[in-house]
């Protein structure tokens, strides 16, 4: 039983107290884990674009104050009544997407949308309809994507965090809470990609790069990265992209991102899975129209700004196309979580090559700038 | 060998000389087949919406003259040279999807969509550039969609039929051609709807009562008809729709149609399988959105007008749900008719239901406006 189990922790955490406003680091109170609810220690956590996103009031569900960060892996410091599977000291990653194992959701095998927590989650609630954190006034603060991990210490539903083994790093363990999970799940579970197939990913950040090495570890034939940032083209190589193309400067005169698309697949109809790693509604369409005739898939991963519809011409649906999405690439974050860490040490799913930059937490609104500077692919924080 | 065998024919057609136009019924001279191609005595035809979307010169790739229909069984009169699949005599369905058997569509289990004579068929002549048609002035007539069923004879490429039973009904044949086939096949094939899920199909026309017997022959447990005319809700129920809704009078305050279907749904969270079946852009958005979180399928068999697009706001994808589209419902003509054949047979799929109206060539034009009384499934013309 550690010192602190069954009282208030005293700790630093990061406050989004507006939109469009720094962090303000501060003292805040954690108080004890409740039913079926896991305090954690935050080891590890990554910014990832969604924060970014609800911290610039664009997104319309956005609270305030609350504490960001989804992207993270911890040690459990104290459970709460009736948690079964963790026990203080565990080593967790935090789990945007929970798994109850129980919801019709979770017994689908078709996906991984589990609503255990869902609608209390999106209101920065715990499923109890309270919160976990106050600050230093007493003043409540949401939580975050169910996780809030710029916090020294966290609260989360059992059901929100997978336990893992302690040997292995928790800075690559952060990655999997979000953006890399979401790639490469994307390819092998949402598309599930298959060998010699054709391959194109418009979006060079972190979710791109690992639907690459998603489709890289299918042995697809042809990946093809797309970004307007002539400086990602090393990036796409080094995470498995045979081709690399820059709308701005690698289009002939009346050639389309579609066009040339559909010529650069084997028989001209087309690429067989595409990925939409940009939220830009724009975009998604091409990346469905530059998709196969007959059989091409088509995943949206991106976050469209908020109100923002996608448009297709029915056509590229009736001659064969399909239209997806995923979210956090399909995975079920509590059983299928190690089969990923394994795919990791079978060396088919790079970790530590998403982190660009490093920093300390103090520094944590210098990464929110890391973000757009377009030589970032995730800065982590240590604790 | 019949005694017109080498010969041209000349016989009846209902030749389209102009959008918006009656058809004009006069003597056409129907040339020999060629290479890999056969000359059919047209035996049932019936009039399908498509043929009326041409007529009308809203597509786009509509061709005058022409010689429209497309959904008909008949008589192999000759054969061409290099002709292995038929003889004089077979019975046949005629195929706007062609099935070539070689191509890499054919070769895909995922695709029915053959591009052996595509080009050409999109173009309204032969596989070899050139038509089989002319009028008494000599003026050439073009093919439509590779079956030109509105004569008494017709050229079409042997990859465009398929050999049936002559024991089986022309008058049921002819309804496989097209719309039947595609509703059927949409859920059988393009959903692949399974045992006890919910369907929902908007659109009570011949496709979308199609829709309902492929639902039924899986044992969907709910099968929901949208329309909007309340005359067809006997029509729904007879072919297999467990429930009726008209939008314009079974909607509460406050409820559109997305709500009231997913309040319809066994937990709330949307139809497994829903089926646009009308062609109106708005209709698609609706059916995905109703579509169940998660792992809802929603499948486009409409189609529709020339320009017009699709929207939906991307969280409807990003949260599992699918959208495709489906031509001819996914059914490779060739090799899977005859399964549709013994569904039939077997009390599964509904053919004579669907034959609500039976006309006298001669009042070809009439039938034109049958089709939109709101009381007709299928007009159909004995030759």
């Amino acid at each position: 039983m550690s010192s602190t189990e069954g009282k208030p922790i005293e700790c630093l955490a990061a406050v989004a107290y507006e939109a469009n406003k720094p962090l303000v680091i501060e003292k805040i109170t954690v108080e004890p884990p409740k039913t079926h609810e896991i305090r954690v220690k935050i080891l590890d956590s990554a910014l990832c674009h969604t924060d970014a996103y609800t911290l610039s009031g664009a997104d319309p569900e956005g609270l305030f104050p609350c504490i960001l960060g989804h992207e993270a892996s911890g040690e459990v410091e104290s459970v709460g009544p009736e948690v079964t599977d963790f026990t203080p000291g565990d080593h967790v990653i935090l789990l945007y997407t929970a798994e109850c194992g129980e919801c019709s959701f979770c017994k689908s095998p078709d996906t991984n949308l589990c609503v255990a927590v869902r609608s209390t989650q999106g209101k920065g609630v715990m499923p109890d309809g309270t919160v976990r954190f106050k600050n230093s006034k007493g003043e409540p603060i949401h939580h975050f994507m169910g996780c809030s991990s710029f916090s020294e210490y966290t609260v989360v539903a059992d059901v929100s965090a997978v336990k893992i083994d302690k040997s292995f790093a928790t800075d690559k363990a952060a990655l999997l809470g979000c953006g890399v999970t979401t790639g490469y799940g994307a390819a092998l579970k949402t598309a599930n990609v298959k060998e010699g197939s054709s391959v194109a990913i418009f979006g060079a950040g972190a979710v791109g790069l690992a639907v690459a090495q998603g489709a890289k570890a299918r042995n697809a034939s042809k990946i093809i990265m797309i970004d307007t940032n002539p400086n990602k083209k090393t990036w796409a190589t080094d995470f498995g992209a045979t081709d690399f193309v820059n709308p701005l400067t690698d289009l002939k005169k009346d050639e389309t991102i579609v066009s040339k698309l559909c010529s650069m697949s084997p028989d001209g109809y087309g690429i067989d899975y595409t990925f939409d790693c940009t939220g830009n509604v724009q975009v998604m369409s091409d990346a469905l129209m530059a998709s196969r005739r007959g059989t091409g898939v088509s995943v949206i991963i991106g976050v469209a700004k908020s109100g923002e519809v996608a448009s297709i011409r029915p056509f590229f649906l009736v001659t064969g196309r399909t239209w997806k999405g995923t979210a956090y690439g399909g995975i079920k974050g509590r059983s299928e979580m190690n089969q990923l860490i394994q795919d990791h040490k079978d060396g088919k799913l790079k970790l530590s090559e998403f982190i660009t930059h490093r920093r300390k937490f103090s520094e944590i609104n210098e990464a929110f700038h890391d973000l757009h500077q377009g030589d970032c692919l995730r800065t982590t924080f240590s604790f």
